[in-house]
């Protein structure tokens, strides 16, 4: 019996020296989005904004039908970047500059396509941190998801010559003259109480923050089959025979679940927060596994008017996902800008929100 | 930094002194029903109904495709009036005078509006019983299901005063003559190979006893994947962190659940019971946690030709529900009346069936 | 009270005694397929060939959508086979002569029909094997799928009489000019990058090893989705309550579940091994449970061209998966034939894959 090994084949994802500033990385499996999804994506979330949960509702508002959740979008188009860009990832360190373009309707095919926008070596020769853009499309080529994300991925060969070091000038936040809000979807005849709450973007106030109060807790299957829903392959996530040997002794899950879960309790208090429009930043803080409890709390950071909309404004959210820990008393950094041990996310982004 | 904190935005839901007789509650979030929710269901459930699980069956009987299962129909509708009815309840006490109206397909959209038509403190002062007329409608404004149900609530503040006490004359069944049958829907083609069940509407008598055999293990995700594909946002489900102080010290299944899967395997002995035309009563005899295993026996209670009907009937079940023990034995009521201590369900309801 | 029993009405399922050569089984439940299916089977198995993923990449080759995955329509039309052939099984012992027919796609409606074609008393009188072929068709009566099993079935009656022996004559496997290519399906327009593979037809060899690489550990409430989903009743799937006294102790992951992991997991190195055509063999070697494991690598066995087919060719492949332990050494049978006890599954298919 012959023993060829086609070690060749199999894909053991790049390295940092695999990276170069300006590559382009055309990411496999292209995903027609699915009712399917959907369902899959509230039975995971428990997300309840009636914009993405009625086809009526979202019709009065003027879309076709209700248009998939821009979260569901997000770990769409992100899970496909991950076995070119973090399959050999130590850490997903942030997010930036990321604007949701045209809605997504189930029928909808997306792909994604990734550019290397920066590169620098950590001091430790063994590792270094890859920035990549990555573009989501659908099938007629129309942006659907534009962002920044960097990532520290291990050196296959610690001796390998470090790059010239390039660090990308990233804006703190989406200038809201940037945020595409669809023209067609208007909320004159938005129904508060369909909606499931009474406050507007009138009602909302910097500095203001809100307790979500609910708590919900995770299970290895629920967060593995969101995971795999999204196609996203990070072995970290999946593998508690190889995680059983890594310092955390468990597999960790994936951080873009716990934004969902945040966002899904979210709705208590933000229930006409009704789409994304922008992310502006987001960083994990900590990692989270199953067993842990996820409450979450939200800051206020701006109310900006939308030019030419008088029917909806947005709110600069601020949502930290905490663990094990109910949100009465926010917890947060403290003075010295530490956060609070039980915090796992900090996230910043625009939402959409009809106006009185 | 400003802290304005905006405790009125987090819905802390209804208290009992927030209720009144006649008071009408629109509840949120309409849903539009996919296929995408019948394969979880199914995933779920197990549910192996013939007309539910196949456009062509369906087709053959005069419907334009498998209609949603009828208890998919409940939770969805259920679901929606958890946030203001009982999202602070103590327990689930009934329900009653259940009829399902016109059939509900993938596409659908519902929306549920609940009426208060009683109210009682208890004795003890601290909490009362509330009981709702919940009506769910598809988006012509059809009535799909319209049911009572009576939770017990806690009192926000123990000395606010009783309202004047009222308790609804409820039936304790729904009359044969009430029945909602679809007109199209013909058993003339019906297919007992590929239904999975030889016996038919004469086939059975009141006194008979069913046991459905099989048993099926609840896991955490599961239950929790269920609850959250309804929307049900009740806190005892999805809360460990917080559940880990309760006198259970557990997450409690929601009882729509136990329903579910007891209905699922009712399939074995009751597999042409192909629809629910109604709930009679039912009552969750004692919680259920994750790793509790399901049995279900019936007892057929009644017989019942349909008005202007040749080819079907109707069968009035009383369904239990029994946790970790076979029902070879039937547990049961004791002569006292008191349950066997295995029993969490005992639901009664009437089924369609088709006749010789 | 009456107190009549109706056990005749509860499927206990065919014994040993209950088959007979030449026997037809029309099995219950048909089953519409549908997007949900499809995104459930994504976040059970991760599955992740652009063919059955996105609806464009399939367009471009040439069918109207992307089709069901092979192995989800083999779940599906092996599930309505369990109630009557192997509801009393003790092992099911094996796979062959499996040719998938014409593809499916959601909104088809798949039905099961199953001959004895083979019957053998072991020699302990207390189990005997059946063998069976299982045709599986669309609503349009079309084969979608043609497959043999064989199964040890318990007697009920360790008295009952043997029947006449007679094992099939099985082929080894499926003869390349009978594997059944849709005409429609043309690799013309094959993109790799999306496919997310480089390697065609040419660059396989025979004797070929390939290392999946990556490991995914099964959660209780994963296998058990899954199996409901596919309608597939085995009992020692879902019950802990029972399975506490067997021999094992714990439920046993359905076998199929296995397959579709181990394929999922070949994706690594196989990303263009686009479709299944056929299976030749398969063998449960050693049972999985929740908590374990499952690692996979294959031996290429044969690379044969198709006949009028320029553009694509067929792989047979050997696919093993492996339970807690990873795959770089390729555990396998030892020179005795016995296999390495971390190997769960033997599974020897066509599988076809484009050409340059």
């Amino acid at each position: 019996m012959p023993t060829i090994t086609a070690i060749n084949k199999t894909n053991t994802g790049n390295f940092f020296e695999d990276f170069s500033l300006g590559q382009s990385l055309r990411h496999a499996t292209p995903r027609t989005i699915s009712e399917g999804d959907v369902a899959l994506y509230t039975a995971l979330t428990g997300s309840r904004f009636a914009l993405q949960s009625s086809d009526d509702f979202a019709r009065a508002l003027g879309f076709e039908r209700a248009p998939i959740d821009d979260l569901l979008v997000f770990h769409m188009v992100f899970g496909k970047s991950v076995p070119d860009v973090s399959f050999n990832a130590v850490a997903n360190l942030g997010y930036a500059n990321g604007r949701f373009g045209v809605p997504v309707f189930p029928g909808d095919t997306l792909t994604t396509v990734s550019q290397v926008i920066g590169i620098k070596e950590n001091s430790s020769g063994k590792t270094g941190v890859v920035y990549v853009n990555s573009v989501g499309r659908n099938q007629r080529g129309e942006s659907v998801l534009d962002f920044v994300r960097w990532v520290m991925v291990n050196k296959r060969d610690e001796d390998a010559a470090a790059p010239e070091p390039s660090v990308p000038d990233l804006p703190g936040l989406v200038d809201p003259g940037d945020l595409i809000v669809p023209g067609v979807l208007q909320f004159t005849e938005y129904d508060d109480a369909l909606a499931g709450s009474a406050a507007r973007w009138e009602d909302y106030a910097p500095g203001e923050r809100i307790d979500h109060a609910g708590g919900v807790t995770i299970e290895e299957a629920e967060h593995m089959m969101a995971t795999r829903l999204y196609q996203n392959t990070a072995k970290v996530h999946f593998n508690q025979h190889a995680a059983g040997e890594t310092r955390f002794g468990r597999r960790i899950v994936y951080g873009g679940h716990i934004i969902s879960l945040a966002r899904a309790l979210s709705f208590n208090g933000l229930g006409n927060g009704c789409k994304l429009l922008a992310i502006n930043g987001g960083r994990h803080v900590a990692p989270s596994f199953a067993g842990d409890t996820i409450y979450a709390w939200s800051e206020v950071l701006e109310c900006q008017e939308l030019a030419g909309r008088k029917d909806a404004g947005a709110l600069r959210l601020r949502t930290l996902a905490v663990k094990d820990k109910a949100c009465a008393g926010f917890p947060d950094r403290d003075s010295e800008g530490k956060f609070d041990p039980a915090v796992v996310l900090e996230f910043d982004y625009w939402v959409l929100i009809p106006r009185r």
